[in-house]
């Protein structure tokens, strides 16, 4: 049976996320059959890049939306962000260095068959409705699914 | 023989907290035997909610104590805290949508038999001793233990 | 077959870089084969402490190897670090502890067998070179090769 891996993707850092669908990308190129399950600030890594989003029901929820707003153009570098200028000189260097983008990335662990499991608790706690999200992401679940999944693998990351 | 887990909890942020006791129990809710390593920044997880910490033997690990006061009640968010604003806004937001609140969590993980191991080094290093800690707080060990139970786990996650 | 342990160390933090190697040491002691893989801001564990980096080839390189210097001696922690204040009374207190310094540690790993392998994009991204590097950094390799160590490991954790 094939080997298969996981990576709980819990971070909205440009860097983590990057790190991750290296990981993920690289390990279903390599056979390994791959799931990621976004939570938390993850999230804004699947969020679409266009406006607010449009699941949020209450003030709170709203204000969170504006000020965690996500999407995979707008997450922030860990470290040295300055109010994004970090975050575009580390995109400008990426490619120059030939290196791919997210969104290329991001792309191809679709191609490469990458399973999106996203968490249905944070989307509730958020107000991130599925439509707020980019439409690869299918299945919404509980962490019971995770745990299923993870519990088999050979490879379980939390990034 | 049954599945086994195991998490390192590093961090004192409480969206991570929260993270890493809601793998744990579900995954004792699906029968895995799980074990969480508190370290560093995570014992302010399992420290006591109330005043400062006894064991702190001189000025360094008393300012320490009292700058990473900690317990459940005080963790930060890792983003968005502004000074426990952004927490508050958090816990009242999971509320609305009735998710468990930590504390909630870390009685389910008592109740489904989660066993906490306490790195001694952090406690060594940080001043804490066994009375700051919550009760089910009951193996203070080396990092030796921890790898003899990581290394026959199904899952593995450093938080 | 004996057990192996990866690490992906992503963090430059000095508490999780101390917290990896002493995982890294306990699994190695414990006779399990390690392998550390060094990617982002991890570099700054394995850059030499002397002057910037030699491999930097345009302005954005070098800024962000100024910004970023590394070196085991610089590295910053996660929390309270206050400009080095904070890290300075941390590693104060550790001595106090007669905990292993981060230079013992890595000191340690060498002698246990730990393996190095580092990652070649970011040393493309970040223009680092080999001469940045401690001489115990060997490898320079692609995430294909994390992914065929990680895929046989009994504990992998991203750090």
């Amino acid at each position: 049976m094939g080997k298969k891996a996981s990576i709980v993707l819990f971070s909205g850092d440009f860097d983590k996320v990057m790190a991750a669908y290296i990981i993920a990308n690289g390990a279903a190129a390599s056979g390994m059959e791959v799931t990621m399950f976004f939570t938390f600030w993850g999230f804004n890594a699947i969020k679409k890049n266009k406006g607010p989003i449009v699941g949020a029901k209450n003030w709170m929820q709203k204000m969170m939306g504006i000020m965690n707003r996500g999407g995979s153009s707008r997450l922030p570098l860990s470290k040295f962000n300055m109010g994004g200028m970090g975050r575009s000189m580390m995109k400008k260097i990426m490619k120059g260095q030939n290196v791919q983008t997210l969104e290329e990335l991001m792309a191809d662990a679709v191609d490469l068959g990458v399973k999106y499991i996203a968490c249905k608790m944070t989307m509730d706690v958020m107000g991130i409705s599925k439509e707020d999200l980019v439409p690869e992401v299918k299945d919404i679940v509980g962490v019971a699914t995770y745990i299923a999944e993870a519990k088999d693998c050979d490879l379980n990351l939390f990034i």
